[in-house]
Parts: C-alpha cells; sequence; structure tokens
C-alpha cells in the first residue's frame, strides 16, 4: 500500500498531527515522515522527534497522500524549493493533502490552493502580510475539503483527522475521539 | 520552575499524550522527556522520537509531576526497577501523576495506585491476569482523580489534559481542545 507523508518541521504542533496519526494507524494506512534532514526535531510542546527521511530523499511513487501539521511562526520556516516542488508534484498526481493550522500557507506559498476553497488558522492581516493567499477563497469553516485538498484551523484537529480518513476511504471508529 | 517528567516508552500513544502536552505547554510549564534510554523510540502512530534524558539520568529534585501515556500492550515493557523507583519516589514527595490508558498499570506496579480510586484502559480479564490492580477501587468512569493520581481511559485524552493542568493550577484555554 502507498504510504501518507507527514511533513515536520521545527515547531509543529503534536496535537493537531496526532489524531489524524491514530486514524491512519487505525485504518491501516503506512506512514512516513519527512523533515529538512533526518537531525531531531522538536515540536511546540517539546516533543524531539527524528523524521524517517529528508524530502529530497522520499520516492514519490510509494507516496499517495500527506500530512501537514501546523507550527508556531510557520512563516519563519526555512522554505527549501524542494519542499514546495514536493507538494506541487503530489497535488499534481492527485494525492490527498490534509493541512491544518498555519500549514496551508506552505499549498498556498506552493500554489496548489489556487482555486480551491480552503481555511487557515491565521489572521487575515498575517495572510494578508504572506502575500499567498487567494483571500476571496477563504472560508471560516473548521474543516474545508474541495477536491484533493482538506485544510483545518487547529482547533478542528479531530474532525480534521476524520476526515482525512474518511477522504483516504480508510476503515476506523470515528467517535473514538 | 520544576518540571513535568513525561515518560516515553515503545508503541507510546501520540494523541493520548499531544492534549496534555499542548496544555502544559499553553500554561507555560517545563516538561522533559524520560526513556529507558535516549535511543529512539517509536510510537504506536509512527512519530519517532527521542527522550530528552533516560529515567536514571533525571534528577527528582526538578520534578514536580509526571505524565504517563499509554501504550499497545504495556505488559511486555521491560520494566526496569529503575522506572518503578522514579515513580515510587516523585509519588512519596507528592509529585502530581497523570496516567492514562494501559499505564496506569506502571502505577499499580509500582504501588501507588494502592487504596486509591482509579480508572484505566484495560480489559478487566486482562487486569486480573497483572495481578497488580485492587479490583474493587476500579472506576468506569472516563478520568479519575484521587489525591495526586490522575487516571483516564484512552478516548478521554481531553478531559485528563484539562484536568492534569487544573491539577497544576496552570492557565489555559481548555476550550480549546
Amino acid at each position: 500500500m502507498k504510504k501518507t507523508a507527514v511533513l515536520l518541521y521545527p515547531q509543529f504542533s503534536e496535537y493537531e498531527l496526532s489524531v489524524a496519526l491514530s486514524i491512519l494507524m487505525q485504518g491501516g494506512k503506512p506512514i512516513i515522515t519527512l523533515g529538512s534532514n533526518t537531525k531531531p526535531i522538536r515540536g511546540e510542546s517539546g516533543l524531539n522527534c527524528i523524521a524517517d527521511l529528508s524530502v529530497n530523499e522520499v520516492e514519490l511513487d510509494n507516496i499517495d497522500s500527506l500530512l501537514l501539521p501546523g507550527c508556531m511562526d510557520i512563516s519563519t520556516l526555512q522554505l527549501e524549493e524542494s519542499l514546495l516542488d514536493f507538494i506541487r508534484h503530489l497535488s499534481a498526481k492527485g494525492g490527498m493533502i490534509a493541512s491544518i493550522s498555519s500549514s496551508p500557507y506552505l499549498l498556498a506559498k506552493a500554489g496548489v490552493l489556487k482555486n480551491k476553497k480552503y481555511t487557515v488558522g491565521l489572521p487575515l492581516d498575517g495572510m494578508e502580510q504572506l502575500g499567498c493567499f487567494e483571500l476571496h477563497n477563504y472560508s471560516d469553516e473548521l474543516v474545508v475539503q474541495d477536491g484533493n485538498i482538506i485544510t483545518a484551523r487547529g482547533r478542528g484537529f479531530i474532525p480534521f483527522g476524520i476526515c482525512f480518513g474518511h477522504a483516504l476511504k480508510l476503515n476506523f471508529d470515528e467517535n473514538w475521539y
């Protein structure tokens, strides 16, 4: 079975990620975590993690979906072109992408939110400053799916995970969480 | 400020831990993660983590509380006496202990559940087999606090985190989750 890639970056939000990860596990969907490199990456709540591979090493043929947690200040991420290219290629081949909290910024930056309805956990003035969001396509719903793109605000971490699980046609108990 | 120790073991449950961790972060409470050693520890959903210290290295004077996630099959954990001693010493000096899902097994094994009302995410026959639980003190509530011991079943991961945050007198937005 193809894998879900899970992006990790410094200050990623553990709780935003964890219910989605648990649903992937329940549904028997294998994952692979990806970082800029394989040095330790500390989450916003202090969990110190090591990615399985760097984004540069992953074989796109083995991946059919992508999960992106938010992070404290996503605009300070060192945005390597390889990360944005990875998002573009996966979206171009129809991969399901689930992105929560501040991380839709990476989708907007990669150009894959174009003409898509989305939400994001950023204030409006922050979105304007970042300059890559189509503001007229913003929705204030907690979770939004438009085609292969699922976006959510941070406090929607449970329905976000459930929406991702359904989009991947996984078998899981959504009432557990 | 004294720290909350967070135990990590192979197959620990990321989602059971993550809301409590986020509440500690919101409340400005520093944490330190502890493992049997500082080799990578993979959670049940695939997140690969490194503990900050091993249980043998930690200075008990710097710790006032303890958080224990569940794990897939806690009875297979290599129960080093140092881990049980750590739990005993922390409980003896009144440290607040929050333990979810299968992990109250470690508290029962260490003897700190004696005469305490508790819950646990294990089936009754499993509890009987393990032989260290006082069955008459079991409660089927989702979260139980008795003095310095908070226990919860896995699906109570949100009220569990909130109960721990209040017990530590932290300032946080409990309606976020």
